[in-house]
């Protein structure tokens, strides 16, 4: 495979800690429901999955925000949970509601006739990869993603989103043993998903240990941050003659941020909860960071969109300027950009962010 | 008014910093409905606020677990949007669901409408106070509780439980003003309430910040921590000749230890996520520390829930023993108990509790 000679390397640079004209940006989802032209294109579709699993959708979803706004990065539309689908759990999404798996894994029965999915299964989402590379055409990267070990075991155990993951917590503290096996075969599938999605065009990666924050502390690393420790140790790190950045990111993971500073990945995503400043101490010296506006200041004012903007990229401060690496930043949300959100607040957001981050390197 | 002599004062000397003989033990929610004769009395009132209106009924579940379980302190049977309530937006709870607002606070004019509530309004909380102190005879110390200014107003705000807290925070970073009036006078209105409560009998005073850790840094100091402050700042510090140790509980505020640590308060509640070895080094020369077992481990085996509890006392390590004060551990969940709890899961871990933690100071 060859694609189009990349045009914007701002993204990549700042993942490898290199310095940058400005800071750059994406949005958690930002291709999804908050874009009239999504709500289009997954009508046509039928259903969430019809979407995911279609090459030309995926696709055009995918480019819409780009066609929008000045983002740096794209990055694949998929869901975090068909990993645990091609494993034969059967996922579903109902109008309005969150995912669910038809087959939840409750006993140690289910748990042992868990097995890394065929990747067969899931050649659509790496057809989707090439297919988006192409459209892409050079114009920014495209990110591949995974739900982490411990995320998926969630939604597995679950069946469904959680208040208070009372049965996975449940095999946690009851059955170490299941859940062990579970997550080590979660892992081995995600490090194998995750390559694949390199191996089709995807030019950084990330990881979304999206529950690794409900974890009581000792249980998160036992649980969370050994097995995204084990995915991260089976990824390629260069692909084509290019270094494939891995970014790691756990929604309120903000406590355990030093001991997640030692996992061998290149970027740490942090929720809205974390003061840059201090993570930048603590971990800037061997990670970039990414993030971490709370999507809800979208719904201020444009101008107060801007000046929490602004806020965010002084609390990290004067990224890393001139040769070799240092610290750097990738301005992001701390979690997905809401359904709800006004499009137009968003053109404020990129015109604050990157405005604002060349005012910091020039001062 | 005159009560019985305390004859446990294990809880409210770890409070304070004291050596005790073994690590007090209270459990947040320990008055609900994984307990059958709560469910029991809770079908006689009919409905949750009829339980909580009911001076004999709210002292009957009180002592409930009490009768089952060698705990060292009780706690008010109540919920912590009775202050709203009384402010006129209109309580209730249906069945199975979480509390809702008939009157919702979603514009300038229901914020300029909101006022300080009288206290005569409340009157059946503290009439409760003091029928459970009675009834106690002295037995193990009385806590009363609120929520916090910022917790009240996102239910204010939100109507009811919410995933994103999308209206609170709108209100929050579009029109400042507005919040900052609402939680002025939210902290006025909390600290009015405790005080009666502790004029009514109260040993010692929580404030429930259940919903502090959905904020932003930054965000968390300014909208909630200074008005926890206001509140703590206006409270009785002794009664009837005793000291009234005053408790702050921020769920999910880990991250803001440190400058919790400055707070005029006795003890920080933290939740399941912080390592109390930490906490202990961070804020253990000022303040008592309380929690943090994950309430499920309490689905685990007794002989696992042992285990745990044991090893939530090694985290803390060995307290202050001897004269004058020190680091000091109360031990709670990190949260409330699940109603789905088996009830002698909890003989289970308050006998490691008690037992492991006599052993540690004898170590």
């Amino acid at each position: 495979m060859s694609f189009a000679p990349l045009q914007n390397d701002t993204f990549l640079r700042a993942c490898l800690r290199q310095a940058t004209d400005y800071t750059p940006l994406w949005l958690m989802r930002q291709a999804g429901r908050y874009l009239p032209e999504y709500r289009a294109t997954r009508a046509r579709a039928g259903s969430f999955m019809g979407l995911a699993t279609n090459t030309d959708y995926a696709t055009e979803v995918t480019l819409q925000p780009l066609a929008r706004y000045a983002l740096d990065a794209a990055i694949l539309f998929s869901d975090i949970l068909t990993v645990p689908d091609a494993m034969g759990l059967g996922l579903s999404f109902a109008l309005g509601e969150g995912p669910r798996f038809a087959h939840p894994v409750r006993d140690e029965a289910a748990v042992r006739a868990l097995a890394v999915p065929d990747m067969d299964k899931l050649r659509y989402v790496f057809d989707a990869v090439t297919a988006i590379r192409r459209a892409l055409a050079g114009r920014v990267p495209l990110i591949g993603f995974s739900g982490s070990p411990w995320t998926l075991a969630c939604y597995m155990v679950e069946g469904a989103g959680s208040d208070d993951y009372r049965q996975v917590k449940t095999m946690l503290y009851s059955r170490p043993d299941l859940m062990h096996h579970m997550l080590l075969i979660n892992a081995d599938a995600v490090a194998a998903y995750l390559n694949a999605q390199i191996e089709a065009g995807a030019q950084a990666v990330m990881i979304f240990d999206s529950w690794g924050g409900v974890l009581a502390d000792g249980a998160f690393q036992a649980f969370s941050l050994a097995y995204t420790e084990r995915v991260l140790a089976q990824l390629h790190r260069t692909h084509a003659g290019a270094t494939i950045p891995r970014i790691v990111f756990t929604k309120g993971g903000g406590l355990w941020l030093e001991q997640m500073g030692a996992l061998d990945c290149d970027v740490l995503g942090v929720d809205w909860t974390v003061n840059l400043g201090r993570a930048r101490t603590l971990v800037g010296e061997r990670k970039a960071l990414q993030g971490n506006l709370d999507p809800n200041v979208l719904f201020a004012s444009p101008e107060q969109v801007q000046q929490q903007a602004r806020r965010v990229l002084d609390s990290f401060g004067t990224p890393h300027r001139g040769e070799g690496t240092g610290p750097t930043h990738i301005f992001n949300l701390g979690h997905g950009i809401s359904q709800h959100t006004p499009p137009d607040h968003v053109d404020a957001l990129v015109e604050a962010v990157h405005g604002h981050s060349r005012a910091l390197r020039a001062a």
